[in-house]
């Protein structure tokens, strides 16, 4: 599949080309921009004529094989398009028109799956059906149903921008307005019947003229493709920054009605993008806000997460505090040498601190300014400079000389990386806007959306991509062949658990009484005994566990006390004997689990074990197998950290042995990637620093290949 | 003080009145906007003549005595004007200068309190120093510095709008853009010397054609001012929307710095605000879009709290479900008669839910958006109907036939309380804005912006004024007296507690041995000892703590045992003797605290007991005291509620009981307001549904005279 051809066609035929207005050819047709008008061919069997150009009646007709095809037809005759384009060798195609899987009708199925296997017969590079189409402003090439003139595109300039892929025709249009004005590249999905956003997304981080990517996203059809473009862009540092709908279940509903396909689990979607850096908003706002910021700042980034707050006035610097702390923007305080150089700017009454109240008064005199953006530049703990400024409408001196201070800095490339905050909607001044952003000092949306950008800038910079040792154990298909679960019993898991590495309690089972001396002398007391039967789940419950044993004495009247009542509880079951463990001393009790996606492979979970996790959704997900360093981060965005990292007189834990104990749970779910179902190790305890970390107890459930009669 | 002399004079003096460019009283001057010239007038002793208009030299040369003058001149002068102006019978000023206490040297002190001893003398209203003005929209007098004509005002229009209040002048100003169509009236209120934020709202909650309030606040001074402002408010359903500043520590620091006063405890002010139903934003853009939609709204309010989400796109759509999820707004489903008439109106293949992507397909027909607007407006689940529509600059059919329909039916009085919700900033159409707004259909801010105001309103329109049976307990001034506090033991804490009829466990101090058996026949087993001793305030590090005791032979060694490790812990410690108590069954364990604010009095505080509240931030602060159903509100309100509320086979606690206590314990705080220093239950035992809760240990300071020599 060449996706040149899709994305930068030198020569298009729009079939159903049309000049009648509300027609989508009427739209097509004038929305080819940027080639040379000879090499856009226009095609309708009941024309001769559109626009005062030639009109063909058949693709046989035309002078030479184009690139690209941008169908503008109703649906039923697309198919028959595409296998006579396939047969001429035309290798591309735009199809507009909706109609196919999304109306969830048999015909319109049909219809898609018809249009599927053309493409692939031909190995063509095919854009939705049901979408907008391709706007491409490097190349200035756009096969699109949206004839809006008006999109500000880089066009001839030489600057670089955003690659928009949305899997949403209206929110495409959407990043056509004013404030988008970065856009290198927007591409609307459609049904992704052939190409998918983890196509456009590849073929954008390696186009040298987008500088960070803004992607819409409903579900992921293509795990081992998107994972691809996620290692090029971090091991590129290209930002790519996502909104991903669906995380509440009426959305997760929509979305999947709204693509008809099956849009994956939204949180484990997330935890992928996050392994490679990806950046993640909530609204369109954010996520175009906050694309614009990278793509202005154009790579040059703050080499510490650190911000320096300078603000006109004492209330928004106040603001300017509260909102950094909000979003855990770290300010670091000046160093002394510049605490003295700002000291002799700003008026006597004010104080010199970060953030920096700099007094409307100062902004009046250029070199006061001019000093005062040197010595925050020159600070060694400050990566970069935020400034509160509404750019008013009315361009007011301090304004003015604002403004152009920084770029005067910003081109003898001695100003830190620089953003301005802006308090208000609607209160910018263009001229000053532009002016700042053209020299790569980005202009952010109001509060909110500034500091939500400002943290994800901070986690970019702060992203390790050397955490990253492996990428998800993505799994073979699905096996057509049916597959049972089996749940292996506690013992099982437990010696499963051991062979691979995890440190489980010392267990044996007794089938008789008699086996209990030489047990008891081979495993440390106190100890635990329970039953051991597939037919009692509930142990506890059915009288079936007896904690606390010190004694030889104590274990024999346990041991006869739990087969009693469980006999009594269930006189059927069939007990295969009790199982002698030893009883862990407490610990700081952690939950690993295991559950495996169909598409992206085993996931990692901790938490807190117990009640707490659930009711403070306090839990990490990370996809097997994680890396130290990763098993370390997961557990540190936790919000019980603090419980292992030793607070209020609770000691440190041993992180380190439960860091590595989460490397190898998650290496033996990726082994298992195929036949691994389910796996917890709840709790988990961890001991102080240097004690280590043991699995307390273990379920493993794995996939097996369903007893046939024959068997 | 009359607050009218300075909120709407009729007459004004510019005293400092300047015509140079630049100068405080060149702005002033030109800003006395809306009065008769011929009232306003010009005061400058170097000058005779100004914009060629008679300039007098002193304040007796007027020909009338002025209600308010404008003070432009630099602050070493004002006193001297406020003192003659005092004399004549001028009774309210706005000071505009800055060098008064802000500034934190001794003149500026000083010359701070000349003016607030003379006004307090005169009986004057005073706006600032260190301020910019007012203005006031609704009767068109403007007595500000700020004379930028551009502020768009209601003017003589009929329209009620929001009045704003702000501690901070760079953000007074900032309200005056574009997007701050709808205000009535903007206060600085500068160092509020006289006049403070408090009494500005207490003007304004009573003013008709204020419809909402807006207020940034970085301190209050005038605790019983503010309530009585937001008693009345609430009483009259007027929204009072807060930002307030200072929340983090750098943030508080910055706070008092900036306006040189007591700021309070941050947590503090917004538990009083809240507690009268104040709406608490998080940033200035928040700020205004929410002020902006309640003025909108005028009164216009949902009758329940919940919403149809109703967009273009399958996109959007899907993203109202997510952030409605995220913002907690409830999304009814239709009803069945909804749904049919819904379904007849898109196309087959959408499909008819809330939130409804209606395609845009729809929104072509004007007939067809009409009858979607009557049957959402028609369903008896919905309180308010929220349109995903970005108004688009270019003004597309689909925008024009959707505003046309919505103003329409507005007119009619057949629409449900409508808001539109755009997703990017910059794309709206302004008149199509203003033509929605005129009509009382608010266009909110972007996505994060519109949800939160949306909540706001949700909670506003849910807000019990029944559910407030008594207002804080402000306590007296501090005397100047020096205070100690005395720490209570825990017998005598208990007693107190049981005195005012807070259930805790049965106790005795036993002094010799021999008391024990008396007491145990008293107190049903088993039973606690503690060592009760002042000099022994770790006990259990001391081995002074015994538990589990169920026979008096075993609380006979305890006794014994007790006495000997403490006195072999502190040999010189001074033993009262042995508390001997009923070991309490173990229940839900529930934090409840009382700390004392100076200015708002007892503040009753809970959350889970142990580690968990503080890393998990999950406590409810309320002034007190508080009501039952205030009680029950903060009990709802902690992340842990379902722990008490029955979760996961946990059964439901006794949360009547528990806020029961709540009450008697805040009533109790309130009762002593002016000795009570501090109070802890901790922990509360809640017990399952009618099984009571029970306080199993308590703590209580008061404040006492300071011993004397001669006592």
């Amino acid at each position: 599949m060449d996706m040149d051809k899709l994305m930068r066609p030198t020569s298009v035929v729009v079939i159903g080309a049309s000049d009648k207005p509300g027609m989508a050819g009427d739209a097509t047709a004038s929305s080819i921009r940027g080639l040379n008008k000879d090499r856009v061919y226009y095609l309708n069997p009941r024309r001769d004529e559109i626009n005062g150009r030639k009109c063909y009646h058949a693709l046989c007709e035309l002078p030479e094989i184009p690139d690209c095809m941008l169908i503008c037809t109703p649906a039923h005759v697309v198919p028959d398009y595409m296998e006579e384009a396939g047969k001429m060798g035309i290798r591309a195609a735009v199809v507009i028109a909706s109609g196919f899987s999304e109306q969830r009708t048999e015909e319109a199925r049909a219809l898609s799956d018809k249009l599927k296997e053309t493409c692939e017969r031909y190995d063509m590079a095919l854009c939705g059906p049901n979408c907008i189409g391709i706007i491409n402003g490097i190349d200035n090439v756009c096969v699109t149903a949206n004839n809006d003139e008006t999109m500000t595109m880089l066009a001839d300039d030489e600057r670089r921008g955003i690659g928009v892929i949305a899997q949403s025709g209206y929110i495409s249009s959407g990043f056509n307005n004013p404030n988008c004005d970065y856009l290198a590249c927007v591409v609307s999905a459609g049904n992704s019947v052939i190409c998918g956003l983890e196509d456009y997304m590849l073929y954008m981080v390696q186009e040298d003229r987008i500088n960070c990517i803004a992607a819409y996203i409903e579900g992921i059809t293509k795990p081992d493709v998107l994972i691809q473009a996620l290692k090029i862009a971090a091991a590129r540092k290209k930002p790519i920054v996502i909104l991903k709908a669906g995380s509440s279940s009426k959305g997760g509903f929509a979305a999947a009605s709204h693509t008809g396909s099956l849009t994956g689990n939204h949180r484990i979607i997330l935890s992928i993008l996050k392994k490679y850096g990806a950046i993640i908003t909530e609204s369109l706002e954010e996520l175009v806000s906050t694309a614009r910021m990278f793509a202005i700042l154009d790579g040059k980034h703050p080499v510490h997460p650190s911000m320096a707050g300078i603000n006109f006035s004492g209330g928004e610097n106040t603001l300017c505090a509260d909102t950094a702390e909000r979003y855990d923007i770290a300010l670091p305080d000046f160093a002394t040498s510049t605490l003295e150089t700002i000291q002799a700017l700003v008026p006597p009454f004010a104080t010199p601190a970060n953030p920096l109240d700099a007094t409307t008064a100062l902004f009046s005199e250029k070199e006061l300014v001019r000093k005062l953006f040197l010595a925050a530049s020159g600070d060694s703990s400050i990566g970069l400079i935020a400034i509160g400024n509404d750019l008013g409408i009315h361009a007011e001196p301090k304004d003015l000389t604002c403004a152009e201070v920084l770029c005067e800095m910003q081109t003898e490339g001695i100003l830190k990386p620089t953003l301005i905050i802006p308090s208000f909607e609607k209160t910018r001044n263009e001229n000053l806007r532009q002016n700042l952003e053209h020299a790569g000092i980005p202009v952010l949306s109001t509060g909110e959306y500034a500091y939500r950008a400002i943290r994800h800038l901070m986690d970019f910079v702060s992203f390790d991509i050397s955490a990253i040792s492996s990428d998800p154990a993505i799994p073979a298909l699905f096996p057509h062949e049916p597959l049972q679960k089996r749940t292996l019993s506690e013992k099982e898991s437990k010696e499963l658990m051991a062979k691979v590495g995890i440190p489980v309690p010392k267990q044996c089972l007794l089938t008789k009484e008699s086996d209990l001396e030489n047990a008891c002398e081979n495993i440390p007391s106190p100890w635990v005994l329970k039953v051991d039967s597939e037919d009692i789940p509930h142990k506890t419950e059915a009288g079936g566990v007896s904690l606390h044993n010190t004694t030889i004495e104590e274990a024999g009247e346990a041991y006869q006390k739990i087969l009693t009542n469980c006999k009594k509880y269930n006189p059927k079951a069939q007990i295969n004997g009790v199982l002698l463990q030893q009883q862990l001393p407490a610990g700081q009790e952690i939950l690993l689990g295991i559950t495996c996606d169909r598409m992206f492979g085993p996931m990692l979970l901790c938490g807190l074990g117990g009640i707490q996790a659930e009711l403070f959704r306090d839990t990490a997900l990370a996809p097997c197998p994680v890396s130290k360093k990763e098993a370390l981060a997961m557990l540190r965005s936790l919000k019980i950290w603090p419980l292992l990292d030793g607070f209020r007189g609770i000691p440190k834990a041993d992180t380190n042995a439960l860091a590595e104990l989460m490397c190898v749970v998650s290496q033996f779910a990726a082994d298992h990637r195929n036949d691994l179902a389910e796996l917890d190790l709840n709790p988990v305890f961890v001991y102080e620093e240097g004690h280590g970390a043991v699995a307390a107890d273990a379920l493993v459930v794995r996939y097996e290949a369903a007893a046939t009669d024959t068997d």
